[in-house]
């Protein structure tokens, strides 16, 4: 049966207070708008631009609160942090661990590009290579964390990295207070509960429809998929992932909306192509199906009264020697 | 000689009653900042995303304040307006048009792109194409004016369109009202005119370096080049015109500095993939030229009292078929 919520898990509280030690070092990130968009698809929408967040995507919020409030509550006995990511979370963790002086140990798959690893590496943390599965990339954590004693912080199932997940929506409602609907991109729910916690709390009414395939799981109030989770041929590579996690399930359950958004690469590729042509702006697949969540008939087909949407524009760390529309030049 | 000015041909008054008038039609664009590029270049730098102005640049703000001030004074003998240019001028200018109920008519040389030619008919204008050179285009738009009696409004050398483009510097000061220079990049001269109009009202002390190669004219207080402008390749195509307008010229040698950046294809494809790669944004080839300045040996060399330096990111309307770094699609 589905799970239910007491309270809130994360608080408002606990949302104000990681903006209160986040904010000075990151940005607040703009809010844009496209009157071409909303002609065209009939609501007025508001684009918050993560992609512009430090190191790229939204991932640094979460990850700088639960590092910085780590070595405020456990000060010295904290001698470095650790998770397992090839994606925005690592470079996400090894930025917040250098600004924190903290060493970081990333694991990421032996397959993963130089590109990815060059940029956590670049932010100054080590980076342990594991074989390209959930189990080895669960050991060679679990080892990181004995043999160094370092703090595992996970890329979306924890509590202070939601509460840094749900500044954006602090910031998003004070920009836009009309918002009517938050779309999110959901993979492991770490955005989504932040969101949906702090969005909730502030604006009782407001909807947060969201953009991948959970909708029958939530429906049923499942969190596990009936088959396990296959590898997806997805372009938008950070929101792969097609499970909640065990702290965010029960928070999108009771507090996100049912609708859930699937997107097709083709779709993604379209919301791209529409943000870098017309929005002026660089976004990553996991974007660019939030915006073609947007543009979606399901979306037109919803309430009227929806007025004012939400689009989070969650990262910005596409390969532009890739972009998916062009030719890649010959090695 | 050098032509030297009596007071500000546009002063603060006509920029402030230009934002007045165009303000809550067009984007307060952001002003974006890296401390990668900061702590690369060793300054602060502020980046005014002009990119994301209605119609993808700046110039949507004198063109808007133009054909707005021009309807306010002349009512219905207002039939119509034209200009000549296949760029965002172009754009702009029919997009004002548009706005204000006007028919607009656009010259363009016939060996322009399909592309840009589209883009200028989709904010409702004609265009007439003409012979790609500068007489042909002069005589078509005379005859467009005599003929339809429409009004010619100028891309750059004109005092309203001047004073839209200054509201740039309004905004970039309120945002960032440490700044102690600003890059800018220099065509004809509208830009430079207005921001130096303003900017140097708001703030005597301020420098405005820009970005093309005019300074042995500034220096020589020569508006025309010894020789006569030739066709340059380069991929900065906003910025290709090599002379200062007539009404241009006087205000630059007065009020901006004569210190002007040269940059090579190379220099700013390198700026363009900053932008794109860590900024996240997308801009065109004039932009990526003001981003090499940013960059440039020169500036690194120049008074280390220039701590926080403006660099406006004029449009982003590149072809996104057509990344310079990137082959093109076959077709």
């Amino acid at each position: 049966m589905a799970s239910t919520l007491n309270g809130f898990p994360v608080t408002l509280d606990d949302v104000t207070s990681a903006r209160d030690r986040i904010l000075r070092h990151l940005h607040y990130t703009p809010v844009l708008t496209s009157s071409t968009f909303d002609s065209k698809y009939g609501r007025k929408f508001y684009f918050k631009a993560e992609n512009f967040q430090k190191t790229g995507s939204f991932k640094s919020r979460g990850a700088l609160n639960a590092v910085t409030k780590l070595v405020e509550e456990k000060q010295e006995r904290v001698v470095g942090v650790t998770t397992h990511s090839s994606g925005n979370h690592g470079q996400a963790l090894a930025w917040a661990a250098q600004h924190c002086g903290l060493p970081c140990n990333v694991i990421v798959p032996r397959n993963t590009p130089t590109v990815k690893i060059d940029a956590i590496k670049g932010y100054g943390a080590d980076v342990t290579l594991c074989e390209p599965n959930p189990t080895s990339r669960a050991e060679t954590c679990a080892a990181i964390c004995s043999e160094k004693n370092y703090v595992y912080i996970p890329s979306a199932d924890h509590y202070d990295v939601m509460a840094g997940q749900g500044t954006i929506a602090l910031e998003f409602l004070e920009q836009v207070p009309m918002l009517d609907a938050i779309l999110v991109a959901a993979s492991a729910g770490g955005m989504v509960s932040g969101i949906a916690c702090a969005a909730k709390q502030l604006k009782p009414e407001i909807k947060k429809p969201f953009g991948k395939d959970l909708e029958r799981c939530l429906r049923e109030g499942k969190r596990l998929w009936p088959e396990p989770p296959q590898y997806v041929d997805t372009i938008a590579e950070g929101i792969r992932i097609q499970q909640l996690g065990k702290l965010a399930f029960p928070i999108v359950l009771s507090l996100a909306e049912k609708e859930v958004f699937t997107t097709t690469n083709a779709q993604i590729v379209e919301g791209m192509r529409f943000a870098f042509e017309r929005m002026k702006v660089v976004i990553e697949g996991a974007s660019g199906a939030v915006i073609a969540a947007a543009m979606s008939k399901r979306l037109r087909r919803m309430d009227g009264r929806l007025r004012h949407v939400g689009v989070i524009l969650c990262g910005g760390n596409v390969d532009i020697d890739h972009i998916p529309w062009l030719p890649t030049r010959e090695a």
